[in-house]
């Protein structure tokens, strides 16, 4: 199925179940990935691990891991220790509200680094698992921001200059939870290697109620496959 | 002469003349400055010393120092060991070649923080002191990357969906090295308290032959005012 078109691309990985089905579709497009994950003081960091297992599973040419300070920043409930994390659902993003999980210009941040790595790697496509359905709420994950970044790294690197533009490449961008369901299992994504829980306890077990819980049971329900998550 | 505007103002201080210029700037139009210095493995690490100063002597809200990879990505003389820094003059952007002591995606990364800052403190201002005329030959010092960053911020963040939005604010942009020092000057800088080499010595003695020091002593030159600097 998979075919060789010899070019590259930095893939931004997660460890959640978006950023796993994403990296399983650019290497069955035949991209050589390079796969980076950021360390940014997220409650969350079993991502980091999580991630890990992925790019290993599915066989990435490199993975990087960066630290970066964003944590400082405070602003979110996925940084700052004094928001509390929704539980009940009332903070799912609807288009017109910003959730109080969202991160300051968290998207811009790892995008500008992954177009670092393209520029030196010479990869002409960057991959991120933004998605505007079950995101809508967060103004860094919409079709025109993406756009705009792509203009603009195009004008910033010495390999948009040189006419050998880069492509944001959102695979996911338009998908409903349960599609990426649906389609990272027919490219044989094991699930139970992504995480999603904003706070997983100590023995690694998701909590179930918060609404990154939430999004994913009703996607796994939807897409009638059984969820692999092991919850508390 | 200063006026109080009431907003606030992030402020990227990365301890050269330049930006010390810009910083001085950014205060005497009445902003608050919250600056921010990136460790990022540069060669010329002294300059976050002398922008502590800078920041101290000229009177800032805050500032921080931000510690990035950045330097693991290669690919620059600034952060790679083994290119060497030019010193014969032959690396100056001359609007067609890119030089070798540019780092990737260096000033799109930069912003980026900036605009997380930016957000969190509800600033709508963004100094960085990008040049084009000195430094032509990088692709992320030109008016048109400033003008495709400042679109893509707004579309990524709060304060640009909800309507405030942030301008990307180059007073240098188009300023030749003399008439920098020249306004510097006029606003009481003291160019002492900055550096511009790519290789202080360890006795924190400029070392005059680098591209960096080049352009400054022929900017002092041609602004007729004494450089304060202390060369090797």
């Amino acid at each position: 199925m998979s075919k060789r078109n010899l070019d590259k691309a930095v893939v931004l990985l997660s460890g959640g179940l978006d950023s796993a089905t994403m990296l399983a579709i650019a290497i069955n497009q035949g991209l050589d990935c390079h796969c980076i994950s950021f360390d940014y003081g997220q409650r969350h960091v079993a991502e980091i691990r999580f991630a890990g297992r992925i790019a290993q599973a599915l066989g990435v040419k490199s993975h990087e891991i960066v630290h970066l300070d964003i944590g400082n920043m405070g602003g979110s409930a996925l940084t700052d220790e004094s928001i509390d994390v929704p539980e009940n659902g009332e903070d799912l993003g609807d288009g017109h509200g910003i959730p109080v999980t969202y991160v300051p210009a968290r998207n811009t941040i790892f995008l500008s680094y992954a177009l670092g790595y393209a520029e030196v790697l010479e990869a002409h496509n960057i991959f991120i698992g933004v998605n505007s359905v079950d995101y809508s709420g967060y103004p860094d994950c919409r079709p025109e921001f993406i756009e705009a970044f792509e203009n603009m790294a195009n004008l910033a690197t010495r390999i948009g200059v040189e006419g050998r533009p880069v492509r944001i490449q959102t695979p996911l961008i338009d998908l409903t939870k349960d599609e990426i369901i649906r389609t990272g299992l027919s490219l044989n994504v094991d699930y139970g290697s992504t995480v999603s829980c904003y706070q997983l306890d100590s023995d690694g077990l998701a909590c179930g109620v918060c609404d990154s819980c939430r999004i994913r049971k009703a996607g796994f329900a939807k897409a009638g496959a059984p969820d692999p998550t092991l919850y508390a």
